[in-house]
């Protein structure tokens, strides 16, 4: 039977001793209440909370788990370089070996440089573009998540208009707000931006046109400016290596993260000869950048990726439970959007604009076993295999009959309505 | 016998796939050329390069090695955890208990905030102050090192001058410089940085003066603007908390980060209730903030911080360090400048602008089996027993003897010079 007496208990200790009890991407103040903000251990596809509730987790990390976690393999290699040596005085020589695994697997990768945080990659990414040719402009992508440093976090409290006075804002997937940019700022464009594909919270998600992402990278050419693929969240996810190889396009830069290690820590840019002038002249660093345990498990991941049917795999799940979840809402009388690539779904719900229908359902999910998020894209992971999925589809069923039944009295998150109202405001 | 052949080998394979084949403060391009770039393995106070040349380590991975390498409680700590889950969808429940801790622990600290890059918790601090009370100056001291974001790092190259628009510069130590940048930018400041001793690079060490501390908190304190000790590559190595606390100078924000967790990535920022109201509102995330495995590492660090004579026993190993070179620095005719903290010394040679005499003496140390660093300051571990201090002073002995055998020959380094000349011109 699903409670949660001991998270709340966490919830109150946790106020008094972190600001809002939690704070940044994995806190729980946006989710229904019933989402647990702690867990107490996780293994493959699930998840247990600290009340000893199991679920299958879509969430995965927000993006690391990939293989499952605590997948044997990857597991195995961490363990064997931790016994070695993690963070020594200069990395260990497995570091050489991972940036040369980097540079044979993603097409436009000729050297590699690691990091921590996704938002390490990216504003290296930013820095290593205005070294590049002395320029200051970088366009960015309106409402795209590129981290949470100054430079680019989404809310604006201790930001100063200083840190984004060189940011430049253009529409996603419109390849003349490109064209006006570089017209506009001519000569002055270091970098350019992009998200594989369009993955924000709270609205569907989409893939980009071909012709947005052969303009990007035709006006980078004509420029000479950097085209920069952040590819934090979804790499490796969709392709190989960087996911806009399968459009043909490859980027000078791209930021990797997340999945790379399955879940240990370690970020990367990857880069193109082009940019490696550049990259030799900038000073960034992290006092756990080289360490060694984490580059061990890049490295196995690198060879799961190469040698399993890791890819293959998640988007058949991905796939089967996107027709699932399609039929039961229709069965349900439900109109369920789903959007965005099936192995990183976003699923919303039609006629929900405050979306009290989504988090009434994802709660009745949640309380049947399977921590489904209902505003941000999720994940299916090589351990979410058929019978998981499976598993979840008999829960969603019994969640959207539960959800016809309160449909009459269902109420909007507080929180969610005030930070909504502030921002029609 | 010490050599260097498989070194070689793997400077070359870098050279190819990282830009200079390594970057950051572990580069060892700055040093001399018989530095290995990369270790193959760690354990308790040595290192081992990729050759198979053992060292007694002094740089403690540059400070996140306070224990020693794989000291068995905090390893034991760390794998009972990534047992249980790292990197999950939330935190795990022990994030609170680690946040109690630190409360516990430091005296300032009513909340804590934690990350994973010491630049994280410096930009952070950064972000809070301006949150604080909507004001946009920072006070940095000239020349200390706050991190390697656009806002702080040392090197110019892709930094432009809107990063640092609202940073304002003072001299550290200097309580009349602090009065005037209060006078110039009334009801401006939003906070002030500053480390808790000086150790920056290539330069002597020294602790503050308790006017200056006190002058820094003082006008904090009469202007609302938060003062912000930069405890990341001190904190823990001079006190059981906050570096300043000895002083009888608390700070509102204390960042955190090296050592805390002896190794394992994880970095913190310590408030008072005063500033929790601008915690609560600026918006910081990272994908590995969260993961539990370090926050496992960290409450076991704090256990053997409280519970273990370490802070004595590294002071006591630092002393002696201290005094037998001294003894044979005198004895063989050099003058050895050892300034700073004992448990975290600075070495520089009299006579030596451009550091000539210095490199080679620690190389003639290195190949005698100690690791010692020309210009950076170095750190003592637990692990560092009167044994391993007298291995050392064995061999820096001998150092010291080869090294008025080579003054004759010594050549400066080419690429620190080619900076330095940089720096005078």
């Amino acid at each position: 039977m699903w409670s949660n007496k001991r998270a709340r208990e966490l919830k109150e200790r946790a106020e008094k001793v972190i600001p809002n009890g939690m704070y940044g991407h994995e806190s729980t103040r946006l989710l229904p209440e019933e989402f647990p903000q702690f867990f107490h251990r996780a293994e493959g596809a699930r998840l247990w909370d600290a009340d000893g509730n199991s679920y299958i987790d879509y969430v995965c990390a927000y993006g690391p788990n990939l293989f499952g976690h605590g997948y044997a393999p990857i597991e195995e290699a961490a363990r064997r370089q931790q016994a070695l040596g993690d963070t020594m005085t200069g990395p260990s020589e497995i570091m050489v070996d991972l940036a040369e695994a980097f540079v044979a697997q993603v097409q436009h990768a000729d050297w590699a440089m690691f990091c921590k945080n996704g938002t390490d990659a990216t504003t290296m990414a930013m820095t290593l573009s205005r070294a590049h040719r002395g320029r200051k402009i970088i366009l960015y992508a309106t409402g795209t998540y590129h981290g949470a440093a100054p430079w680019c976090t989404p809310r604006p409290a201790g930001i100063i208009p200083e840190d984004r006075a060189a940011i430049v804002y253009y529409d996603y997937n419109d390849p003349q707000s490109l064209e006006d940019a570089f017209r506009q700022y001519d000569g002055q464009i270091a970098g350019v931006f992009a998200t594989p594909i369009r993955h924000e919270v709270f609205v569907d998600n989409y893939e980009p046109s071909l012709e947005y992402a052969q303009t990007a990278r035709r006006l980078c050419d004509e420029n000479d400016a950097l085209l920069i693929v952040d590819d934090v969240r979804a790499g490796f996810r969709l392709a190989r290596g960087c996911s806009w190889e399968p459009l043909g396009v490859l980027p000078d830069l791209a930021c990797f993260g997340k999945c790379i290690a399955n879940g240990y820590p370690i970020s990367a840019v990857l880069g193109s000869d082009k940019a490696r002038g550049a990259a030799k002249e900038i000073f960034v660093t992290g006092s756990f950048w080289f360490s060694a345990t984490p580059m061990a498990a890049a490295i196995e991941t690198l060879k799961q990726i190469r040698t399993t049917d890791y890819l293959e795999r998640t988007r058949a799940s991905g796939d089967r439970l996107r027709a699932g979840l399609e039929a039961q809402a229709a069965a349900h009388g439900f109109s369920l959007r789903q959007t965005g690539p099936s192995v990183m779904p976003q699923m919303l719900f039609d006629d929900d604009p405050d979306f009290r229908v989504g988090y009434a359902w994802t709660v009745e999910c949640l309380k049947r076993g399977s921590y489904i998020h209902p505003y941000h894209n999720q994940f299916i992971s090589y351990a979410h295999d058929d019978a998981v999925i499976d598993e979840t589809l008999a829960a969603t069923d019994l969640a959207f009959e539960a959800l016809k039944g309160r449909m009459g009295s269902l109420e909007p998150h507080p929180v969610l309505m005030q930070l909504l109202s502030a921002k029609a405001a």
